[in-house]
């Protein structure tokens, strides 16, 4: 295996779940001299020092970048411009600007008007991740048999893309590049409306009990502390989903806005249809449509994408006694 | 620890997944002299056998209640009435029936007006499940550390109920005892209401290819291949809870259509609304709505009821390479 370092110098810019995981996985493989990291909390950077997840920890922006070869954006997409304003002075010429977000379309409409022209845009995506948040919980296999997908636009410096194609390789991943809207429509699907619809029926659930108060309290009221309590029946699966960043969150639908909501009207219908279904008490549609989900599932278990939160499940999931 | 038998016999109808863990839990823990178990598929009687989950394997019904003083439906709610009814006959004054049954109200309303006056009915339903199905999916500890929920009605015989309690906690479980309409209502929020939108949103997900079978196929198109592939953006955690039993489900649904229908009518509402914050891109909305959630999630890992499909993950869900 290739041990040569890719990079003399690597800047993270935020380090949360995302950055910290890619600084940790850059120091254990030896991509780089030199790993830089930045964050606008104190709290986040004096952490990630103790855990040494870096090779030096900056309050400035403009430190962190200087001289870097490769800066990686690790943050919510709404900041992407601002943060990226505040560096160019900074930049070195023929640097790589790549980025770890849940949206692409976005990030190059936001970035390349601001860019240097001597610099590159390689806009990235690991598809992975866990609920946790915050410079503590990454770790450095995160990107380990995960997808990552670029998403250059044509006529990219190919070097630049082979550059970052080969970082995230040599982190685990598995890299695939496609087009920054393609990319986002996969998302909207595979991951923005999954989290949607779990933030939501997180809310739901906890909102039984409050819009009960209106009503007289009988024996059928359902209170919070129940929902808690029988989770295991399916709820606390969606829980897991529904505890991730919410910043990071608000950002992803507010920047794939289009994508999410025509991927939620099909979701809509779909569900209004097995709503009636239910009410006109159809088992043969139900039947026919969960044997078919079934299918789904065993599809994504063979594709070898079933697992993968098993670190957080062993680590932070206690039993119950 | 108690280590006297609690039955002299113990009848197990139906051995998929929860049936199968049981008989395999009653004999770990020695809680009956013998455990016969039917099923009506052949092919599971014979895995049943092969594997040695109980100590009698019946084809017959009525062979397998014969002298039972305890008789466990382990099957799809919508067979209750005509599988009671075939082993009426057969049954021994004073036996108790008790049941695993998702929905309870159904269980009462359908199984008290056949069973003969001097039985004892006594509706469990244990919170615990992987999504997998058959009797080669059981295991004993399955029980271990989650909630039985047993819902007899005023007036049931106290010693029956006792004698049922005691059996789940002999298999690991905490036992609660509340009403059947309280416990669907319960249940519904908690696990039927996750299972329909995991149900919807895995079959929307996979029809996104044949919805664009219609269109033109541009850069925009998303194949099924892709959902799979990028599935652990957050789709796969659907997979597993829509890969579950499609009968049982089936059936749950439609013996619990009131509740679910009003939990869905509520989740409707609140999806609606987080629709038409991320149109009119209200970031402040979905940020408060996302950290409500997380702390829904923190409780949820505080009550211990976070893990629990580790032994599906660790034994199911290969790493993709």
């Amino acid at each position: 295996m290739n041990k040569t370092p890719i990079f003399k110098r690597v800047a993270i810019v935020g380090i949360g779940l995302i950055g910290s995981s890619l600084s940790r996985a850059i120091k254990a493989n030896q991509l780089a001299a030199h790993v830089a990291v930045h964050d606008i909390s104190i709290d986040a950077l004096e952490t990630a020092e103790k855990l040494s997840i870096a090779d030096s920890y900056h309050e400035s922006i403009s430190d962190a970048v200087l001289e870097s070869d490769l800066i990686v954006l690790a943050i919510p997409i709404r900041v992407y411009r601002e943060t990226v304003s505040s560096m160019v002075s900074s930049l070195s010429s023929g640097a790589i600007l790549t980025d770890v977000g849940s949206v692409k379309e976005e990030v190059i409409r936001v970035v390349k008007p601001i860019l240097p022209i001597d610099m590159h845009l390689v806009p990235g995506h690991p598809v992975a991740g866990t609920e946790h948040s915050g410079p503590e919980s990454g770790f450095s296999e995160l990107f380990q048999d995960r997808w990552t997908i670029l998403t250059p636009e044509t006529g990219t410096n190919k070097n630049a893309v082979e550059i970052v194609k080969e970082m995230w390789q040599r982190v685990g991943s598995d890299v695939e590049i496609m087009g920054a809207s393609h990319h986002d429509r996969v998302l909207a699907i595979t991951s923005h409306l999954p989290h949607l619809i779990a933030y939501t029926i997180v809310a739901t659930a906890a909102d039984v009990e409050g819009q009960l108060k209106n009503e007289k309290a009988d024996e059928n009221t359902v209170t919070t502390a129940e929902v808690i309590k029988y989770s295991a029946g399916g709820f606390r699966d969606f829980t897991r989903i529904a505890g991730s960043d919410p910043v990071m969150w608000r950002d992803v639908f507010l920047s794939n806005k289009e994508a999410v909501l025509e991927m939620l009207g099909r979701f809509t219908e779909d569900l209004t249809a097995l709503q009636r279904a239910i009410r006109w008490e159809d088992g043969d549609q139900l039947e026919a449509l969960f044997k078919r989900t079934r299918s789904i599932r065993r599809s994504v278990v063979e594709a070898g994408q079933a697992g993968g939160f098993q670190y957080t499940e062993v680590s932070a999931d206690k039993p119950k006694k």
